[in-house]
């Protein structure tokens, strides 16, 4: 292995190769939180969109520059010139550009076969493309990477043209030259020769990127890392078009703790299960339990004899430490680890736990949690819904309400579109308010009504906004009917600018799994901002996300 | 590569090791159905269970006598015998005897470390143990498979008492000796040196058991191989404790496709897309649409680029032709796509589009896609939908139903759960019927409403079942209000099986978008079952696929 010293380069692409997979549908919102916890992750580089063929890219890219990024260097998307055109009156060239990023990304072919087949046009002018485009975009400032596309299949059929585009690209100049087994259906030992050849040609830092067509996208990742790459494109959970890209989650723990090389900095690599499970919520997708190192049940024994291995010695059944990568063996629930979390949860929200009382709320939450996820909740991405429970045990803690009653009619008529009305009935301090509202949908009616019947006492409530809504329908296990999870974003705008914060609701109705985390959303909005901490609790949210997002809800 | 010769044998143990899967059930009906479909696949040896850790198998190799197997060699599974015991009163072996299979496998120890920890036994006793298992299983008649457990590991830490193991394993006269990456945590470069070692003292067949701990397990299988393994144990669609088992339906077309070599007879890796499916049909688990070779994403196209270039020339974005596994390309139909799309889209929904009739039905259709994905709807999941644009549009198609109005009533008293329900007015030939239902929440009311009301009428409404659910809110655009978007999946029982499709709906209010779903998912079931069209429709979902789902809804 030629573990050179030097970090190997995570260049993350999810928010552009990612959203090709299908069914995949991110707002431009939704790419910057998932950008913020890239960056806070510590990957290098983040691909966040192709601004030439994705016009919603271009608010990403805008939205970005007010973004204080940690260390990560943000790169836009494009292609190398057309043929027979002016490099500077390329329009692809020209969108890259105004995207504004310290970083860009071009691809150009590798392969003659789909230089004459696909971009029609000659070989010679195809090494001018890539050395031409490479060459202009330094000289506009950029960091160039260059994305060898089809590199290996390229390499395959003909060897000498694959090398020379590469020596096209590195003498335009580029950073970095990526080779790409576009089509995935590369080989581990395939890999590795064709990267010990480029290695021959490129003089800067050679890169992957591999997809998983025929199922080996983590080990040519692997295998071109131990050829010498020392950067490695892909994405959080793998997602990508067809099979998908290279998975993240298992490149980095295999860099890290197979290959012995050094990507993020340390300790890092334990928060990979939370961001793996973070974009899983934030695309909407379900988390895969089986995922390698990052699945609920990566490092969970059912078999007797393992169990019982387990407990003796855990390297028996266990290929590393699954604390390393932020997950944990399921045979015995750790109830310590789990009231250890909910103390550094309550610290982060800035809730105290002291004493003896402190002990039995941590444990009663812990206990909560695990009831309400087995219910079909899931806290991953809902932090305020934990602040409630623990808020809900200290002395003297007051709700702001009570829901007595709610009913929502909607109704339609002809083509048009249906309206709702909410009624609800509460109890806020002693006295019950009854009151109705209308809204677009039975979501929006009760969100209405119960912000209306709030306000009276409650005059902040006013200020607490529903901004983001999500459902997902969970599989019926063992015979039980399906349940809805409903993940609410609300925000408040105060004097001290826009804070935001996420709660969680399951039940088996839309409505009520809704209503719950409606209704969660106003307590920990209101409690918070009649008790002044707002401003200083560690909302799941930044400020710049809540400001901007302004959606009404179904 | 060495690429000898003889056909690698493969070995499945879908029966056994996959049923380690969390959230993984099978019946002995259910074991036998899928060995029945192995046997037929051309699978050789059928791995069908551990009778002396599950009673249940048993009665599964007490069934599997009365089969007449084509080709499949049935095994049973256990370990060595014993320490300190004579090998003929160890009630394990005697268990395997019982189960009267032709072959056996059974595991022992190969590191020096598991010996001592969970044996506990001295490393001399265990070569014993292994050798006179092997030699007495061999004395009965049985074909013996050696599993060699945590060889891998062992081999890395202390190769000399590694490599004695599976010396005594030969000199117990075993019929294969099987290398386990039992933890999953090798890498493929690994995998080569040790299974090469291996060869030096192994005469006999050598095997390779890998599973995807680190995301290798196919690239481990295929690595075993290269290095002259001819016996590649593993699971379909990689089922299996913790991350799986490596997968055979990646491994099989690797083997055959990429490493030339053979392993079931010409033309049997064409029914591997339909194995996979009906084997994840059984389990009733959830095809991954995502699964290289197999998966109904795997050959898909979304991006313009892509789908132009694959049109010129498969191979320019597909790493082997997908009817060598049964599967096809697909072109996924969204916003981008043009009237080629909708035109292949037509011929797979057995939709003829002849003649200048079709030239403006397509334009239209094309026109109607990015209308609606422009308001929300996505048509990547909902052939149905697609199919429904196109009959409309045929002369003399009469809809079988059509809505006047619905209205929906969601209410919630104290602390229990709400209920909903639902009044529908609809046309149909005529007359107009009026009626209502209730539903655990507002969706499940309407449906339940609808078909309520249009069995009267329709009595084939009564197959029709919505089995999936899906919702997803999306931002509000340029101002505008957010739109949800709801998938509903459909099934109907017949005589010929059951068929599934998939509809969407998508408005600003989730009631509105979930009825035009159900509404179209009614509408489509109904016109294909009373033309008789559904058997042959190519909906969206086989019928493995259908069959799994048995949903409640919101």
């Amino acid at each position: 292995m030629s573990a050179a010293p030097d970090p190997v380069e995570i260049h993350d692409t999810t928010l552009r190769d990612g959203t090709q997979r299908e069914g995949i549908s991110l707002s431009s919102a939704d790419k910057l939180r998932i950008a913020e916890r890239l960056d806070a992750l510590g990957v290098h580089v983040i691909e966040a969109g192709f601004p030439g063929s994705n016009p919603k890219d271009a608010e990403v890219f805008r939205r970005a520059r007010d973004v204080q990024w940690k260390q990560a260097q943000l790169a836009a998307f494009g292609s190398t010139r057309r043929s027979d055109i002016h490099v500077e009156h390329d329009p692809g060239l020209r969108t890259l550009l105004e995207a504004d990023t310290p970083a860009c990304v071009i691809f150009g072919k590798s392969s003659a076969m789909q230089v004459q087949v696909v971009l029609r046009t000659s070989l010679d002018e195809n090494l001018r493309m890539i050395e031409e485009s490479v060459a202009y975009l330094r000289a506009q400032g950029r960091r160039v990477i260059y994305d060898a596309e089809h590199y290996f299949d390229a390499f395959a059929a003909d060897e000498g043209y694959a090398l020379e585009t590469l020596r096209a690209a590195v003498r335009g100049g580029a950073d970095v030259v990526v080779l790409c087994d576009t089509n995935g259906g590369s080989l581990p030992w395939q890999i590795e020769r064709a990267v010990h050849e480029a290695a021959r040609v490129v003089p800067v830092r050679l890169g992957i990127h591999a997809h998983d067509d025929s199922g080996c996208g983590v080990a040519n990742s692997l295998a071109a890392v131990r050829a010498g790459a020392r950067h490695v494109q892909g994405t959080i959970n793998g997602y990508g078009e067809r099979c998908g890209n290279a998975d993240l989650c298992s490149v980095l723990p295999g860099v890290e703790l197979k290959l012995g090389l050094r990507a993020l900095e340390p300790g890092k690599l334990a928060e990979l299960r939370d961001v793996s499970r973070f974009v899983a919520e934030i695309a909407n997708l379900a988390h895969d339990p089986h995922q390698p190192y990052v699945g609920r049940s990566a490092f969970a024994h059912k078999g007797g004899t393992h169990v019982a291995a387990v407990r003796l010695s855990p390297e028996t059944y266990q290929h590393v430490d699954p604390a390393l990568v932020g997950n944990e063996t399921r045979v015995v629930v750790s109830e310590l680890s789990g009231r250890a979390n909910v103390r550094s949860k309550a610290e982060e929200l800035g809730l105290s736990l002291e004493g003896d009382l402190g002990r039995d709320i941590d444990r009663e939450v812990v206990r909560e949690i695990k009831d309400r996820e087995a219910e079909g909740a899931s806290f991953e991405a809902a932090e305020a819904s934990v602040a409630l429970m623990l808020q809900r045990r200290r002395p003297g803690y007051r709700p702001p309400f009570r829901v007595l009653a709610f009913q929502v009619i909607t109704s339609k008529r002809d083509s048009g579109s249906s309206t709702s009305e909410a009624t609800i009935k509460l109890e806020i301090g002693g006295a019950v308010v009854h009151t109705a509202a209308e809204g677009g949908g039975p979501v929006a009616a009760l969100d209405a009504a119960l912000r209306k019947a709030l306000t009276s006492a409650h005059p902040l409530a006013a200020q607490i906004h529903l901004v983001d809504y999500k459902v997902r329908i969970l599989d019926g296990r063992d015979g039980t009917a399906a349940v809805t999870r409903v993940l609410v974003d609300s925000t408040s705008k105060g004097v001290g600018g826009t804070r935001g914060w996420s709660t969680v609701g399951a039940a088996p109705s839309i409505v009520d799994a809704s209503f719950a985390a409606l209704a969660d959303g106003y307590e920990y909005g209101l409690s918070s901002l009649e008790e002044g901490r707002l401003e200083e609790a560690q909302a799941s949210h930044s400020s710049e996300e809540a400001a901007e997002a302004k959606r009404e809800v179904a």
